[in-house]
């Protein structure tokens, strides 16, 4: 096992009506003047934004809004924000929606603490952030985890690159309001990709070459079962609130660095993979991840199959096999009949891609920065490894 | 589920070789003169003191030493802490210790941040504090979680009173160094109480009378395992790294209130019946819950045998009875079994205790506060019922 730290310091405000605090919360941290960001239209019809501007006013705070974050959020509204924050003299950012929302808010807080530089240089590691604004979260979608997590994930859509920041804990957010309520509209392709993207977060952090601690394993595989339990309910009953529970807390829980105590810094080549993708062909995130994932597992698996016969025992309960072989190679399958069953695709053709090898030759020559990078850690992969699981993702 | 808030911003260091960093850190966090709070001759003798005096010199920090607290740490040395740090001007706490180290520098660091109050009113929880200095803390022994924990609790050698302070998270730890390394040559006995320690803050979040979070309880379960399993690996291999490291992680997760998250403020009479034994016969605080806890368990398991079933089955593999109350006695029976195991006792005898009628009276009459209150929530005990179980723990 490996050396490891653990700071998640965000303050997590769980359950119903607690976004009903969010005035009060943002006074007790001395916010003056908020910038509300957010996404589409649909937390101003669900009334949502209004709630939370009722509640800035009864607590005497100034805001101005900025809608409009898209998945695989935009550097350009990023800059738009950082330019409206300067204007308005904003000390503080309240994200409210998913990770898109959050992760743009990071970019925002970023971009205003760090005059310095040009943001979009924090996401081609270029330069570490030294500050950022503070920031709050009211949680509409449970996926990314990016409320308690270090990361941010922005798309310079001008050349289609959807870069993650370098990694700072300057960015974890102040508090998060966790209502799994508000996340009862939510679509079932988003649910559903939602659960994919909770279970990798931890799955990149699982899949590692090394002796791990047993505490985070079985803790992991606690995180896992939940969520692999509670996704087809929610197939089901979009507005069952005990289900909406676990997998919003999950999404936290399984991005705050607790699943990766002592497993280094995890594996991470999927996502790798599929930020390519989702920067040159706008995919959503969970469901990229699902199409990818098997084939990424079938590639790499042989180089540690005790690993994945442990997930398909732990986490999947299978373990008929005669050896960890057999039992790794059918915990992947069942694994790919678990997006299945939660209407996710296990390839790219599922997920509506249907590329030729030229386009694949060319994602897999962009994911390797242009051959000079290799991704993943349970296998090095290069840029011709990451073209086969592409292909092999087909 | 109930609401919850989840927060825990002390940052963890873990691992070989951490507490080097201890200078560093302080300088990290703007620490200019720091009292280092320690316990017995250990620290001194195993040269860990003076390696954490050198990394402070190294990095500039000045210091002062205050060494001598005891288990169920003593208000007089709090008290004589306070002085020091207004005397020497101390702006930072550094515990070196475990549980009453730790435990004693939050006393210290309360009372030198709110002079307009005696420190003993928030063990009274007359009043709350509205300040804290900073602290961090070394850990050498896995039990108490005070590492990342809002609690306190201090015992007031005069009039006999162990009592915990009001709670708030003024006083959690800064940052904490965890290094598996540091607990090596602690005797059996020490090892023993503090997993029993560390298992009962889960058991204490986890026996509750409501529906609770799913992934909270398989969260706890897992790590109720974990200590299980390693608890008597320790005994057979007091200086086994991984299962310290295992231990030691598990110990900061049982009282972080991660294992709390759902589950409302959880139960906590066995805590409360533990203290009264503490305050007044000084016992070990691991060794005192072990003792009562499954007298406990059969006074109170018929409120909800379901749940004692589901610890049964999923913490102890124990599911082949007909019903949910023969799995739950069961289950009781397994966990004292494993209490035995690593030579804990199971009833005030073993303990060490012998005590007479009229003593355990007068027992339950201070741990009702003179019957005024009741402790508990899986079931609310008096002080009638308080007597009964010290009575079957005899």
């Amino acid at each position: 096992m490996k050396n490891f730290e653990y700071f998640t310091p965000t303050k997590i405000i769980f359950g119903e009506d607690t976004h009903l605090q969010t005035g009060s919360l943002l006074k007790s941290y001395g916010a003056k003047k908020v910038l509300i960001h957010y996404g589409g239209h649909s937390a101003v019809k669900s009334g949502l934004l209004e709630q939370i501007q009722t509640s800035l006013k009864e607590a005497g705070i100034s805001y101005v809004t900025l809608g409009g974050v898209v998945p695989n959020p935009h550097l350009s509204l990023i800059r738009e924000g950082i330019e409206l924050c300067k204007k308005e003299n904003i000390d503080f950012i309240l994200a409210v929606g998913g990770g898109s929302v959050i992760d743009s808010a990071k970019g925002i807080g970023y971009g205003v603490a760090n005059p310095w530089t040009d943001v979009w240089n924090f996401y081609l590691k270029k330069e570490t952030p030294t500050d950022c604004l503070p920031i709050g979260v009211i949680l509409t979608i449970a996926a990314s985890g990016s409320e308690m997590s270090s990361s941010s994930v922005v798309t310079n859509e001008e050349t289609k690159q959807k870069r993650g920041s370098s990694k700072t804990d300057l960015c974890r957010p102040k508090f998060a309001i966790l209502n799994p309520r508000l996340t009862f509209t939510l679509p079932p392709y988003q649910t559903a990709s939602g659960c994919v993207d909770i279970l990798m977060h931890t799955m990149e952090r699982y899949f590692v070459n090394m002796d791990t601690l047993e505490i985070t394993d079985s803790l992991s595989e606690a995180l896992m079962k939940t969520v692999i339990h509670n996704a087809p309910i929610l197939m089901e009953e979009p507005d069952n609130y005990k289900a909406r529970a676990e997998v919003m807390w999950a999404g936290s829980l399984s991005h705050n660095g607790l699943t990766g105590c002592g497993t280094g810094s995890g594996d991470w080549a999927c996502h790798q993979l599929e930020h390519e993708l989702g920067g040159v062909y706008d995919v959503t995130h969970g469901a990229g991840l699902a199409a990818l994932w098997g084939s990424w597992a079938r590639y790499v698996y042989t180089e540690n199959p005790g690993r994945f016969a442990q997930f398909a025992s732990n986490v999947l309960n299978i373990s008929q096999g005669e050896n960890d072989e057999q039992n790794a190679l059918a915990g992947i399958q069942a694994m790919e009949d678990f997006f299945h069953s939660i209407h996710m695709p296990v390839n790219l053709h599922e997920l509506g891609l249907h590329l030729t090898e030229e386009e694949i030759h060319d994602l897999a020559f962009r994911c390797s920065f242009e051959d000079t990078r290799t991704i993943g850690s349970f296998r090095k992969l290069n840029r011709n490894d990451m073209e086969k699981i592409y292909l092999m993702a087909r």
